[in-house]
């Protein structure tokens, strides 16, 4: 049991979309990530996915509709939601889904989301 | 689905120790919260109960042991540990328990989590 630093967590990250676990709750593991540039459309079948923007700014595409998150600004989409993040410059994120999940929501093309 | 701003939730909150409900995740609340003065020590039986600092400085006490936790930085506190909250000065958190679990761990004594 100790504070967990998130700058400190992510001045250690040089890949983008690529989610490294800091801590876990409830069976959920806490991540923070990196984004530039555009990540696949793609939806989570069994879990809502949390992002909270830290530092800078992305873009939540949904099919329909796009969203610009902020730093400080909270975005969660919905279980079974499609969802595209993307960010022009480099953003950093806090991201929140079950222990195991994909981030692609697909195992064959996700991150191995290692901890650190 | 719409981002949603930390700090204009915030600014709608002018009481301490008062978590307001700003976005659900999973079954979860995602709550903001202003803390100062001292909480009262309690547990938590079933949910480990997740803290990140906003903005200011807040401490942890454990039964032996006590964090400074400081903005940007992450606090979970494991199911069933005692645990007791405190800020000198006001301190603005970011808060997630299970929906509807009683701040305080106890129905009896716990603050209503209304929605912003």
């Amino acid at each position: 049991m100790t504070p967990i630093n998130l700058a400190e967590k992510l001045a250690q990250i040089s890949t983008h979309w690529d989610p490294h676990v800091i801590a876990a709750y409830n069976g959920n593991d806490i991540m923070v990530v990196k984004f530039q540039g555009e990540f696949p459309y793609h939806l989570h079948e069994n879990t809502d996915d949390f992002f909270l923007v830290l530092r800078g700014e992305m873009v939540m595409d949904l099919q329909g509709e796009s969203h610009a998150v902020r730093t400080g600004e909270i975005f969660v989409v919905p279980q079974g939601v499609t969802h595209r993040p993307r960010a022009d410059k480099e953003c950093e994120v806090l991201l929140i889904e079950p222990k195991g999940e994909p981030n692609t929501g697909d195992l064959a093309t996700a991150s191995a989301k290692p901890h650190l």
